[in-house]
């Protein structure tokens, strides 16, 4: 049977997965990131994890490529170049270097990117060809089909939306320190910092004024919003107001057919996803309204890190 | 001769020209279309200016196809829909109706792809595959071209992208009614509501104290400049400004090799041009910096409109 390496690179967890043409990993190993200073031993044990998994396999297997998915990864470059959160710094040359390890044919792309490609080759975006995942988790992930084809722009870089400003240069700081960027606002650290606000905005009574920023979890503001705690109502309704105007915006730039979300944010359910709807509908364009469906990825049932990250290698052979 | 007949249906003027493979307009005509307050008769004028031209042209000609630009035209549809400058209302079917007149192959597309179109084929973006071009009239239009394709997403509404707001829903009303929408800033008409901004903001002297906003012209801006008008210098930044946190979110949806410049505003030079770039520079996340470039659309000389309309028969022949 034939199947590709799936890599998800992540600040935290590496997880590496053997994915069949249908999307599914069915042996996989995750290892701590961090324990890794030095690139070149990293990469080995990526190169012995691969090993690993093919040994355990009871099937005879085929490895016929590896797909790697990272932050800020340039698909052109086969690199990645300045991510915040890995130790390595400057352009690393990741393609070049698993190719002399594992000799197989590898690529790489930014892990927003690669979900939206799983999304078109294993989940729910498999007839669409104008589309766009987003991903909610501790930033703002998005991927971006139009024509058919994955946007990668001139160098690889396309699809950092979580780092347009929609604030005039007035509001938050990312991480990235993009005033009013807009994973600031809509993210599941967005999400936080708008307790805050609320708190800070309104003087009504909350769960939350007992409860530290480093202590708060997206969990408890769902919980929170079901006991009906008026500054996670708050917080979930400003959230789903700006990512509607976002959503808005990014529809009068591609047009897609559908958004595709996924991401703990999205785990909160009717909380946000109900006001999300109603703001949706209502900052789009007049020509667009009633046409942009939001979705949920289809992809939550599988591993998406792992399998988005195979379908840069699956993508060519189908 | 192979030529292609190139339509640009404006609010006020329509435009027809016959072009050739190069993207040169050599015969050419305007009329009023407010004029035509009937479609068919309307269709029926265009169908005999194209005859008038044809007539004209000394050489013997052979018209291969109908390229026609216009507002809220979908290419997949092959319609107008609701265009707010247009009397006829509803989903106009144009390509059928010209097809019927005419007999020969006919597309029509949204004006700010069509000219896109006109730019990678005969313009400065000859060798481009990731590149948007933006037309600063009365509105605030783009075309988006990545992985060398038009952007013209799900149902060929894509590049709306003066109806962007990025005031969270806080900012100046546009035509059509959106809030912070991107063409009320940066436009030609934007650019006269700052002037109006700023004298409310400052109580500068300034030679717009004694014009009214009817009778204010984009040229008097551009003098008050090069005369060291207070106002008008401080609206040629704040344009500017816009305009470059702007083109930096944009550089993060689909991240183009550059960004190609016409229309009145455009026309300002350096009042605009210089501190656009430098605005431009200091929005881009890091990883754009110094790579996307700011240039003058190469459609200039030609006439860019119906140029960029018989692009969309010239795409098919190359």
């Amino acid at each position: 049977m034939d199947v590709v390496a799936g890599i998800d690179i992540g600040g935290t967890k590496t997880k590496i997965g053997l994915v069949d043409k249908n999307g599914n990993a069915f042996e996989q190993l995750f290892f701590r990131t961090r324990e890794y200073q030095d690139l070149d031993d990293y990469l080995d044990k990526i190169k012995e994890s691969v090993e690993v998994l093919l040994a355990k396999s009871a099937a005879p297997i085929n490895l016929i490529g590896c797909g790697i998915g990272a932050p800020n990864a340039s698909s052109r470059n086969g690199t990645i170049e300045n991510a915040a959160n890995l130790v390595w710094k400057g352009q690393l040359p990741i393609v070049k270097k698993m190719k002399e390890r594992l000799d197989i044919p590898t690529r790489i792309m930014n892990d927003a990117s690669a979900a939206a490609l799983g999304e078109l080759l294993f989940g729910n975006a498999k007839n669409m060809t104008n589309f766009i995942t987003i991903t909610l988790g501790t930033g703002f992930g998005a991927g971006i089909v139009a024509n058919g084809q994955l946007i990668d722009g001139y160098d690889g870089f396309a699809g950092e939306l979580g780092h347009v400003d929609m604030t005039l240069g007035d509001g938050r700081l990312t991480g990235l320190g993009v005033r009013g960027g807009l994973e600031a606002y809509v993210s599941a650290t967005g999400l936080k910092r708008t307790i805050l606000f609320m708190m800070s905005k309104y003087m009504n009574d909350s769960r939350f004024r007992g409860i530290a920023y480093n202590d708060l979890h997206g969990e408890d503001i769902t919980k929170a919003a079901e006991e009906g705690d008026f500054i996670a109502l708050k917080a979930f309704d400003y959230t789903a107001n700006i990512m509607g105007l976002a959503l808005a915006n990014f529809t009068a730039f591609t047009q897609p057919e559908a958004f595709f979300l996924m991401g703990g944010l999205v785990n909160s359910g009717k909380w946000i996803l109900e006001p999300l709807e109603k703001y949706f509908e209502e900052h789009l364009l007049e020509v667009y309204k009633g046409k942009v469906k939001l979705l949920q990825s289809g992809m939550s049932g599988k591993n998406a890190a792992i399998s988005g990250a195979a379908a840069l290698i699956w993508e060519e052979h189908q």
